[in-house]
C-alpha cells in the first residue's frame, strides 16, 4: 500500500494541527510531505523536527532566518514568502494538499495546487467563497478532487458517497446557532469581542470564531456548499441545531435524507478526506444518544444575523460580489477583534461595501485579486 | 430503458397495496408480473383487472373457483395453493420478487425465487427470522440481491450504498416504542387487543401491529439485520425514538454515522429496492425540520418487553431458536388476537416454548419445517 504524501497549508493553526495528529495515528497510510505557516515559527520548527516533512515554509518572511537557523540540522528544505507555497505544492511528491490556511490567502496555493492535479482537502472556504467558479470550473478540467474538510460539507459528501447518480433536491447545513443563538438586534449591539470569543461548543481560530458568531461563517458555508456540491441557493437551507451532532442533511428527488453525525470532532473529516472512499479505524469517542436524549432543530433568524442573509444576496448575485462580501468581512472581523467596530456594525459596513463596488458579472482571477484589495481599502475607509 | 418486472407476493396487504401504487406511479420503469394473496380474493380480482399481471395465485384454494370465473375474460393466468406461488416465482419473465406476505409462509417461495435466481425485495422479515443462515447462503451462491424493504434495513441499506468497502461498527435500529412505550409490567397486565391495535404512527396489518407492540417486531428486525448485514448481536442496537423520523444509524469503524430519515412512508422503501441504485423521483410528501423541532431517543426497557430480549436470545445461541420463537410467536399473536391470551401471557409462552424445545445447532430446510410445526403444536398446547 503506499502512502498518501500530505501537503499541510496552515500547519500551526487548529486544522493543521489536528491533521498532523490523525497522520501520526497511521503511519503507514500517510505522511506529511510539506508544512507551511504565516506567522507562527516556533510552532513551525516544533512541528517540522517532529514530523520530519520534505519542506517548510513560513510565509512571514522576517522569520526565515529564524526558521533556518532551528533547522540547520535536518534533512528538511526551508523557504520563506506566499510565492514560495504557491510553488511547493506543486512539487511530484504531493499527493493531496490541505488548505487549512484563514481567508484569501488559500486562493492562489489552491490555483497552483490544482492545477499541478494535486487532490485538495479542502479546509479554506474563503477559496471557494471568492473564486468558487474558477476553482471549480479548474478541478473539473484537471480531474482533480476536492474533498471538503468542514464537517458540514464533509457530511453531504459522506452522505454522497454512492450517490452519485442520484440528483440531490436540498441540503440542510446544521449550524450550531453561535454563542448569541435567540438574541435580538437590542442584545447584539452590545456584544463584546471578548463575548464572541467564547463559542460554546468547540475551540477553533479567533476569526472563525467571529464569523460563528455573526453566521458569516454558515452563510460561506452556503456559498462553498453551492459551488461544492453545484446547487442553487433555493436547494440549501440552514437549519439551526444547538446539539451539533448532526452535521448536515441530504435530501434526494425521492424525498429520502441521509444525514451524518457524531461526536463534533474536526479530526474525522480531515482523516476522511485523506483516506476516501475507505474509512480508517479511529479511536476518536463514540457519540452515544443516551448522553444526547434529544436533538432540536430551529430556524436562523437572517434578519437578525444579517450576515448570513448578505451571503445569501452574494449567492444569488453570483460574479465578484461574495468576492467583495469575504474581503469586507475579513477587514471587519480584524477591527471587531481589535475592538474598533461593533458587532452589529461589522454587518452594516459589509453591506456598504457589497453596495458601492463595482459589479462584475463573469470575473477573472486577476478581476477577484483587484476587487479584493479594493474592497479591503473600500473597508477600511468605511469603518 | 428495460422495465423490471416484480411478483409480488402478498398484494392484498399494506406493503402489497403500497407497491403497486409505486409501480404504477413509475409505468415506463416497472411492471407487476404476478400478483398472489392469502384469502383476500375480492381485493386480488381487482388489483389483477387493474394492473393486468401474467399471473395471479390464491393461496387458499377455496377461492381458485371465484377467481377463475371473474377473470375469464382477462388475459392472466390463474392458479391457486402455496405450491402455486413456489413456482411461479421461478418464471423468466420476472426480475424482483416482492416477499410481502405475512409470517412463515414466506420462507419457501423465498428460497425458490432466490434458486431461481430472482432478486428479492424483502418485506417478510420472518424469512430472515426462521431460516437466516440458508437464505443467506443461498443468495450469496446466487448472486442475488436481497433489497430490504423494512424502512429501519432499507435505512441501514441505504447509509451502506457507496461503503461496502468499509465495516460498519455497528447499526442502531430505531423503534417507535409502540403504543406501550413507558408501561410498567404492572400496566401492560391489563392491555387488551383493541388497546394494542391502536398504533400511534401509521396503519399496518393486525399481527405486525401486535409484533409493534410487544416488540417482538423489533427483537425480528434485530435478527434480520444480523443476517441482512452480516453482524454480531453485539454491533445490533435499539434505540426507542417516538417521532420515527430517523429510520436507523449506521456506525462505521471511524466513528461516523450516517442516518436515513425522513416522514415515516412504507412507499419509499418499496420504490428504492425496486430502483436501486438508483432514487427515482417522487411526490411522496416532504420532511419539514420545523414540524418536528425535537428529535427524542431513549433506551428501549428489555425486562418489561421481554419479547425482544427473547429475540436476542434466540439470536446470540443461534440453530433452530429464532425459527421456535416465531412459530411460538405467530400461535400466541394469533390467540391474542382471539382474545385466549393475555399481553405478558405471549411473552410466558413463547419462552416456555423456547425452554422446551430441541435445539438443533445446524438445521437443514427441512429441520426448520419440523421446528416450525412442532413449536406450533406445544405453543397451542401451552395456550
Amino acid at each position: 500500500m503506499t502512502k498518501k504524501r500530505i501537503a499541510i497549508l496552515g500547519s500551526t493553526g487548529s486544522i493543521g494541527t489536528q491533521a498532523i495528529e490523525v497522520i501520526e495515528a497511521n503511519p503507514d497510510r500517510f505522511e506529511v510531505e510539506i508544512l507551511t505557516a504565516n506567522n507562527n515559527v516556533d510552532l513551525l520548527i516544533a512541528q517540522a523536527r517532529q514530523v520530519q516533512p520534505n519542506m517548510v515554509v513560513i510565509a512571514n518572511e522576517q522569520h526565515y532566518e529564524t526558521l533556518c537557523e532551528a533547522l540547520e540540522n535536518e534533512p528538511i528544505k526551508v523557504y520563506a514568502g506566499a510565492e514560495a507555497i504557491a510553488q511547493v505544492v506543486q512539487v511530484s511528491t504531493v499527493d493531496i494538499v490541505l488548505t487549512a490556511m484563514v481567508g484569501y490567502s488559500g486562493l492562489i496555493p489552491t490555483i497552483k495546487a490544482i492545477e499541478a492535479g494535486k487532490h485538495i482537502a479542502l479546509a479554506n472556504k474563503e477559496t471557494l467563497v471568492v473564486a468558487g467558479d474558477i476553482i471549480s470550473k479548474l478541478a473539473r478540467e484537471k480531474n482533480v478532487n476536492i474533498y471538503p474538510v468542514d464537517s458540514e460539507h464533509s457530511a453531504i459528501f459522506q452522505c454522497l458517497c454512492g450517490e452519485m447518480q442520484n440528483p440531490m433536491e436540498k441540503i440542510y447545513l446544521t449550524c450550531s446557532g453561535g454563542p448569541f443563538r435567540g438574541m435580538s438586534l437590542e442584545q447584539l449591539e452590545k456584544v463584546t469581542r471578548d463575548d464572541a470569543l467564547r463559542h460554546p461548543n468547540w475551540d477553533m481560530g479567533a476569526k472563525i470564531t467571529i464569523d460563528s458568531a455573526t453566521l458569516m461563517n454558515k452563510g460561506f458555508e452556503v456559498i462553498e456548499a453551492k459551488w461544492l456540491f453545484d446547487l442553487t441557493p433555493e436547494q440549501i437551507d440552514i437549519i439551526v441545531h444547538p446539539q451539533s451532532i448532526v452535521h448536515s442533511i441530504a435530501q434526494f428527488e425521492d424525498g429520502s435524507m441521509k444525514a451524518q453525525m457524531g461526536l463534533p470532532d474536526m479530526k474525522l473529516p480531515i482523516i476522511y478526506a485523506f483516506s476516501y472512499p475507505e474509512r480508517l479505524k479511529t479511536d476518536f469517542p463514540r457519540f452515544n444518544f443516551l448522553d444526547y436524549p434529544t436533538l432540536t432543530f430551529e430556524q436562523p433568524n437572517l434578519e437578525v444575523f444579517r450576515n448570513a442573509a448578505l451571503a445569501y444576496q452574494a449567492m444569488r448575485k453570483g460574479g465578484n460580489l461574495a468576492c467583495t462580501l469575504n474581503a469586507a468581512n475579513e477587514v471587519v472581523v480584524d477591527a471587531f477583534l481589535k475592538e474598533k467596530i461593533s458587532f452589529l456594525g461589522m454587518s452594516d459596513v459589509i453591506e456598504k461595501v457589497m453596495g458601492k463596488m463595482d459589479f462584475i458579472a463573469a470575473p477573472t482571477l486577476n478581476d477577484y485579486v483587484e476587487t479584493d484589495k479594493k474592497a479591503r481599502q473600500l473597508t477600511c475607509e468605511l469603518i
